[in-house]
C-alpha cells in the first residue's frame, strides 16, 4: 500500500472543513436571491449577507460597515493600495521589499500611473523590519503617506508588530494597510483597537473556499471602487455578492476562533517538533523563521546547496511530500522566491516553505523528515 | 395552505441546479489544491481548472487561452473596458445610454481619469440603436474606437445582431465588445466566427453560483490586468482562482447548451403566453420588448399611471409575485430604471420587468396575471 501524502503546504491554501462543506450545500439549496432585489428572495439573501458580515465583523472586533467583502485577498489589497492612491491623495508609499506579490505589482502600477513614490524598508535576515528606519522616512511628512507591511509574511511567517508599527504611523499622520492574508483565522485581532487603517482577507487560508475575501477599511476613510458598477458593498464593489463564499467563510472563521488556542499550541508543538528534527538531521541548515517572532504556521528553512537542490521541492513531491519552494501565487514555474534572494542574497541553496494545520499531526513531521534525510543524502 | 411564491426574476439571478449543488459538493471534498503550486495536490487542482476552461471555451466556440476566468460579470466588463483603454489605446467609446450599470460607470471613470471620449447612440422605443448612426460615428476614425454595445439588455432583452454590428466595427477598425452576461447559456455563441473582440458571462444567470464569471478576449488582444498579483489567468487575472464556482459554471453550462432548444421553446411560450394574457386583461399596457427582436427570457411591459402605481412591485411582492422595476444590481432601493427613463421619457406609469425559466410554469403565468389583476383594478 502507498503511503498517503504528506501535505504540509497550507499557507498556499487549505482544504475546506468537512461542516462548512454541509454549509455549502445548505446555502446552494436554500438562498438564491439577489441581495440587491427587493422581493422576498432578495430580502432573505441581502439578511443573510448581512447577518455573515456581522458575525465576521464581530470576530474580528470591528463595525460591520467597515468589512466589504470581495472576490480575494489579492483583490482587498488592489481595492486599499490602488484607491488610497485615486481617493485619499496617497503621494507615497512606504512598505519592504518581501511583501506579498500583489503588493508589490500594485506599487509598480502606481508608480507608472500615478507617479507615486515608493520607498522600501532594509530587511534582516529574518524579514524583520527596523521601526527606527520607518520613523526615520516618517520624518519627512511633506507627502501624504500609506506605510504597507503585511503583518504575517506568507513565506517566513516572520510577524510584525501591529500595535508598534500602527502608533509610529498615528503619530506621523501616515496612513497603515496591513495585509492580514496569513494571520486571519490563526491570530486574535481587535480592528478596532489596532492603530491600523486597512487589512485583508482570504478565505481559502482558514479553511474555506477560494475567491472570497474581505477588506477591513476603517470608517475614517472612504475609498473609491476598483470594480465599478451598482451599489453593493456600499458603492465600495460591485458585483453580485458571493453568498455561498461569504457564508463558508463565515462558517470556516468562527470554527477558527471558537478553539483558537488550542489549534495554536497544536501548530507549536508541530512547528517545534520539525526545527528540532531538522536541527538535528541537517546541521548546516539556516532557520529563517525566527522563533520568538513568526506564526507557528509557517516554518522557512534554507538548505545549504548540494548538487541537484534546484529540483528539491519536485524530488519531495515525487516521494508524497508536498511543500513549496516560494509564495504559489508568485511561482506557477518553479522560480526563486523574492522573499529569499532579499533575506540571503548572498547564501546559495534552497528555501523550503513548510506549513502546517491543526489537520496535520506529529507522525507526518517524522515522515516528513525521513523524506528530506531520503532525498537529501 | 398559502400559495407558493412565483419568482420571474430569473434576469436578476437564478437558483442552483441541484445537480451542480451535487457537484459543488464533490469539487469542495476532492479538489483542493492551489494551481499555482507546482506538487500533486497543486497539478490536480491546474488540471481541474483547465478542463473546465476547455469545456466552457468549446461550448462558445473559442480558443481556451482566449478565456479569462473572473469574479463576475462586472469584473469582467470592467476589466475589458478599463484595459482596452490603459493598454490598447482606446481613446474614444461608442456605446448606449441603457447598458448595464457596470458598463456606464467605467465609461464615467475613464471620461473622469483617461479624459475617454465617451459617445452615446440613440435609441428607440425598445431600446434599439440605429446601425447607421453607428456607422457614421465610425467614419471619424481619428482616435483608437472601442463600441461596447449589450448583446441582451438585461431589462428590456432587447438583442443585438453582433453579426452585423461587429462586421461595421472591423470595417472601421474600431474593437467591439459585447456585454453577454444576458444571453450565455440562452443562446448559442460561435466566439471565434463572431467578428467581436471582447464579451463576457456571469454564472449566476444561467443557474450557478454568484461571484464567476469569465471575460472572453481574443487573441488578437492583449490586456493588462485589472487586479495585480501572481501570473494567474495567464498574468490577465491575479488571485487564486475559484475552483468549485468554475466547475459549477462549466457544469450548469454544460447543462443549458445540451437541451438549449428545448428550454428556449419553452421560454417562448411563457412569453407570448403572459403578452397575451396581459394585453388582454390590461388593453393600456405598453410592451418595451420587441417580440422579434429580443429574449424570449425577458418581457417588460410599461403599465400605465395610476394612484400609487410607484408601489407596484412592492404591493406585487406582499402578494407572492417576484418581479424587477430594473435591474437588480442598479437598485437596492427601488429607483427609476436609466433604461426605462431613455426610451419612455414622457410616459408616466411604471415599467415592470418579467423573467423565466426552464423551471416556471404555465400555471405561474396564468397565476402572476391575476395577482397584476388583483393589485391593479
Amino acid at each position: 500500500m502507498q503511503a498517503k501524502r504528506i501535505y504540509l503546504d497550507y499557507a498556499a491554501t487549505s482544504p475546506i472543513l468537512p461542516e462548512v462543506i454541509d454549509y455549502i450545500s445548505e446555502i446552494a439549496k436554500t438562498i438564491f436571491g439577489n441581495p440587491s432585489s427587493t422581493h422576498a428572495e432578495g430580502r432573505i439573501a441581502k439578511s443573510f449577507l448581512e447577518e455573515h458580515r456581522k458575525t465576521i465583523s464581530s470576530l474580528l472586533k470591528c463595525n460591520s460597515s467597515e468589512l466589504f467583502f470581495t472576490s480575494c485577498g489579492t483583490e482587498s489589497n488592489n481595492l486599499i493600495l490602488k484607491s488610497s492612491v485615486s481617493t485619499l491623495g496617497v503621494k507615497r508609499i512606504i512598505s519592504s521589499p518581501i511583501e506579498h506579490s500583489c503588493n508589490l505589482q500594485c506599487f509598480k502600477w502606481l508608480q507608472k500611473e500615478y507617479k507615486t513614490q515608493v520607498d522600501f524598508l532594509k530587511v534582516n535576515e529574518f524579514g524583520q523590519i527596523d521601526l527606527e528606519e520607518l520613523e526615520s522616512l516618517l520624518h519627512d511628512n511633506s507627502q501624504k503617506t500609506l506605510v504597507s507591511l503585511m503583518h504575517v509574511n506568507n513565506e517566513l511567517g516572520t510577524m510584525l508588530n501591529l500595535e508598534e508599527t500602527g502608533h509610529i504611523c498615528r503619530k506621523h499622520h501616515a496612513l497603515f494597510h496591513t495585509d492580514t492574508v496569513q494571520g486571519i483565522g490563526f491570530f486574535p485581532y481587535n480592528f478596532s483597537e489596532l492603530p491600523i487603517d486597512f487589512a485583508s482577507g482570504s478565505a481559502h487560508k482558514f479553511y474555506a473556499p477560494k475567491s472570497c475575501g474581505f477588506a477591513y477599511i476603517n470608517n475614517q476613510n472612504i475609498l473609491e471602487p476598483l470594480l465599478h458598477g451598482g451599489s453593493q458593498e456600499r458603492s465600495v464593489r460591485a458585483g453580485t455578492e458571493n453568498l455561498i463564499g461569504i457564508g463558508a467563510m463565515s462558517k470556516a472563521l468562527s470554527y477558527c476562533y471558537a478553539d483558537l488556542e488550542n489549534r495554536m499550541t497544536h501548530l507549536e508543538q508541530l512547528n517545534l517538533q520539525l526545527r528540532s528534527l531538522l536541527s538535528k538531521q541537517f546541521p548546516d541548515i539556516l532557520i529563517n523563521s525566527p522563533w520568538h517572532a513568526s506564526s507557528p504556521k509557517i516554518l522557512n528553512v534554507q538548505f545549504p546547496y548540494f548538487e541537484g537542490i534546484e529540483l528539491l521541492t519536485i524530488k519531495l513531491d515525487i516521494e508524497g511530500l508536498s511543500v513549496s519552494g516560494g509564495s504559489a501565487c508568485a511561482s506557477g514555474a518553479e522560480t526563486a522566491s523574492h522573499v529569499i534572494s532579499q533575506i540571503r542574497p548572498d547564501h546559495p541553496g534552497k528555501a523550503i516553505r513548510f506549513s502546517f494545520s491543526h489537520l496535520t499531526n506529529s507522525e507526518e513531521i517524522e515522515r516528513c523528515v525521513s523524506i528530506l534525510a531520503k532525498v537529501i543524502h
